[in-house]
C-alpha cells in the first residue's frame, strides 16, 4: 500500500504548480523514507517543466536538492535510523553492478541511473522528485547531513553544491592555485565558496560588476566583468582552472585566452549551441575543454562533510508554497537572475487545496 | 667569424630545395656544435615551405628532428663534450626565467621560445634548421642521445617522440589503461610505439584498414577502420585516452563517444577548421577535450632514455640528399601519406652544386 504525501506537480510544459496529493512506495527492505524539511530550486528543475530539454513526463514533481529527516526504514536498512538528517540529490538508483557504479560515479551507470524526477524507475513507475514532504529513496543513494548545517542551507548542495565540488577536485582548486568562476549564481556561489575554502585564490567572471560586492563576499578576491576589455586582457594567461556555470553560449576562445599553460576550462552548464575552439587555442598551451555532471554517491558524501568542516551552506531564501504561485514567480526570477542566490521551498507550507 | 656548412634551402613557398652553403655562428660561451648526421622530415617542415600556416621567411632551411655527434663546445659548456652524441628538437632558445621555462615548459616560453628554423633568435638572427650538415645551439636546448639508440632511429623522437610522449604520460597511458591513437602515420607509429611501451593496451584508428598489419606490429593489438561504422558503434566507452594524431578535420563528436567516463580526446595536429562539440557530450561522461604542444627539455631527455630504455627508435626510411629532387618528391609523399613512417635525410649526402 503507498502512503499518500503533498507535494507541487506541473500538469503540462505552460500550466502553473498545483499541490495535490502522490502516492509514495511502500518500504521495500532497503528503503529509507524521508520527511522532506527543503527543496532546492534548480535551473534543471525549470528546464524540464518548461520542456526546455525534451522528454517531459507529466505530470512531473521536480526536485533534487532535498534535505530532511529520517521517518522509516526498511528492514534491511543497516546505515540509516529514524531522526537521521539525510539528503537526496540527483539520483535515486543506479545498477550497483556497472563498472562505473563500482568506481563510485552512479551518475554514469551503464544500465542508466535513475533521476529524481521524470523519470522512471527500474520497476517502471514514473520517479517523482522533492518538492513533497516525503520521499522513498533506497538507502545506497541516501546521504547524511552532518550536524552543523542546517537543512535549507544543505539541500541545495546536493545539486548546486556537488557539480562544482567535482570538477574543482578533479582539475586541482587548492592553494597556490588561481581559479576562476563564470556566472555567480546558483551554481557559481557555490563554487567561489567551494574553491575558496579549499585553499585556492578565487576570481569571478560575469557580464557587469553588478555582482562584485557579493562575489567578494562569497570569497571571491577579484571579480571581472566580462564586458570590460581592458581587464579581459589583463586577465590573459592567469587561471589555472574556469569553472563555467553559466548555460548561455559563451565565446570559448575568450576564456581559454585566460588559462595559463595546462590549465582547463570546465564547463557545469549546458548552453544550447556547440562549443566551438580552434585546434590551436588548446596546442597552444596544452589547455583543457572539459564537462562535469554531478557526481557520484561516494563524493556527495565527502563534499557533504568538507561543507560541515568548513561551516560552508548554500546562500538560501526560503519560500512559501502555500501559495504554489510564489514557486511559479520564482521560477521567473530563476531564469532571470535575481535570486540570492537559491531558493529552497519549505516542503511544510504545500497545502492542497 | 662564422662558419660555413652545407644545407637544403628553399627559397620561396613553390621552389624545389636547393643545396647552399649557409652561415653558422661562431661558438658563444654556452654554445654546442653540432655535426649533424640526420634530420628528421616532419609535417611541420612541408606546413612552413609551403606557406600553409602563413608567416614564412625565406630562405627557409627546415629540419627541427636532428641527431648528430658534439664536434665543438663553447668555454662555458658543461654538461657536453666533443664526440657526445646528441640531439635538437624544436627549439633552440628560451628565457629561461619565465615561470613556463623554470617549470620545464619552455615550448610555452613568456618572452617566446625560438623555433629552430623559421624563426628569429633573440639576437635577430633568422634561425636555419636541421637539414644541414652542422648547427650551432646553447647547450640548455641540446638533448643526450643514450647509447643504444641509433641516431637516424632518434631523429624524428625529438619532434614525433616528444609530440606524442607528452599527452601519453600526462594523461595516463599504462597497465590497464586503454589508449587509441588515431591515423598510423609519423606521429601515430611513435605513439603506438610509446603507448605500448608504458604498459597500454592499445588501439589505432585510421579511415581504412589499409595499415592494420602495420600498426599490429607496431604494437596496437586492435586496428578499427572509421570507416566502420559497426566498428565505430562497438568500440563506443572503450578508451580512456584517443591520442589524435591526424591534421586532416575529423568529427570530434565520433571520436567522444569511443571514451570511457573521464576519459580524454588529445590532439597534436593542427586542423584548418574549429573543433566543434555539443555540451553535453563533454558533461554526459565528464569528457576532455585537450591538445598538446611538443614538451620541454626536460620531459625531452625523459623521453629519450624511456625510448632508450625500451629499444624504441622511429621506423625510418633514409635520404640521399645529394639529388635535392629527391627531398622534394619525399615531400609529396609525406603529404600522400606513404611513407613508413618517417623519412630521415642522410646530411653528410647534402653537396651544393
Amino acid at each position: 500500500m503507498p502512503t499518500k504525501t503533498n507535494a507541487l506537480s506541473v500538469p503540462s510544459a505552460s500550466a502553473p504548480f498545483e499541490a495535490v496529493e502522490i502516492d509514495r512506495r511502500d518500504l521495500r527492505d532497503d528503503d529509507v523514507r524521508i520527511d522532506i524539511a527543503f527543496a532546492g530550486i534548480c535551473h534543471s528543475d525549470i528546464h524540464t517543466v518548461r520542456d526546455e530539454w525534451g522528454a517531459a513526463h507529466y505530470p512531473i514533481v521536480t526536485g533534487h536538492e532535498i534535505a530532511g529527516t529520517v521517518s522509516a526504514v526498511g528492514d534491511g536498512v543497516t546505515k540509516f535510523s529514524v531522526g537521521d538528517r539525510v539528503g537526496v540529490g540527483c539520483l535515486v538508483d543506479s545498477c550497483a553492478e556497472c563498472e562505473n557504479c563500482k568506481n563510485g560515479q552512479e551518475q554514469f551507470c551503464s544500465k542508466g541511473s535513475v533521476g529524481t524526477y521524470n523519470a522512471k524507475n527500474y520497476d517502471g513507475e514514473w520517479a517523482a522528485g522533492g518538492y513533497s514532504q516525503q520521499i522513498v529513496v533506497t538507502e545506497r543513494m541516501v546521504l547524511r547531513i552532518p550536524e552543523g548545517l542546517e537543512l535549507d542551507e544543505a539541500a541545495p548542495l546536493l545539486c548546486a553544491g556537488i557539480t562544482t565540488y567535482s570538477p574543482l577536485k578533479r582539475w586541482g582548486s587548492g592553494p597556490g592555485r588561481k581559479v576562476a568562476v563564470v556566472g555567480v549564481g546558483g551554481l557559481g556561489h557555490m563554487g567561489v565558496k567551494l574553491a575558496a575554502a579549499m585553499g585556492a585564490e578565487v576570481s569571478t567572471l560575469s557580464r557587469s560588476a553588478a555582482k562584485a560586492d557579493d562575489a567578494k563576499a562569497l570569497g571571491s578576491s577579484n571579480h571581472i566583468a566580462t564586458s570590460d576589455k581592458a581587464a579581459m586582457r589583463e586577465a590573459r594567461g592567469s587561471f589555472d582552472l574556469i569553472l563555467n556555470t553559466v548555460s548561455a553560449d559563451l565565446d570559448m576562445e575568450a576564456y581559454l585566452r585566460l588559462l595559463r599553460p595546462n590549465g582547463a576550462l570546465v564547463n557545469v552548464g549546458l548552453p544550447p549551441s556547440n562549443l566551438s575552439v580552434r585546434p590551436g587555442s588548446l596546442i597552444g598551451g596544452n589547455k583543457v575543454i572539459s564537462g562535469s555532471n554531478i557526481g557520484g554517491i561516494g563524493e556527495t558524501q565527502e563534499m557533504l562533510d568538507f561543507c560541515a568542516e568548513h561551516g560552508i551552506g548554500a546562500t538560501v531564501e526560503r519560500l512559501d508554497a502555500s501559495d504554489t504561485t510564489t514557486i511559479d514567480a520564482a521560477y521567473d526570477e530563476v531564469v532571470a537572475g535575481t535570486v540570492r542566490y537559491r531558493y529552497v521551498i519549505d516542503t511544510s507550507t504545500i497545502t492542497p487545496g
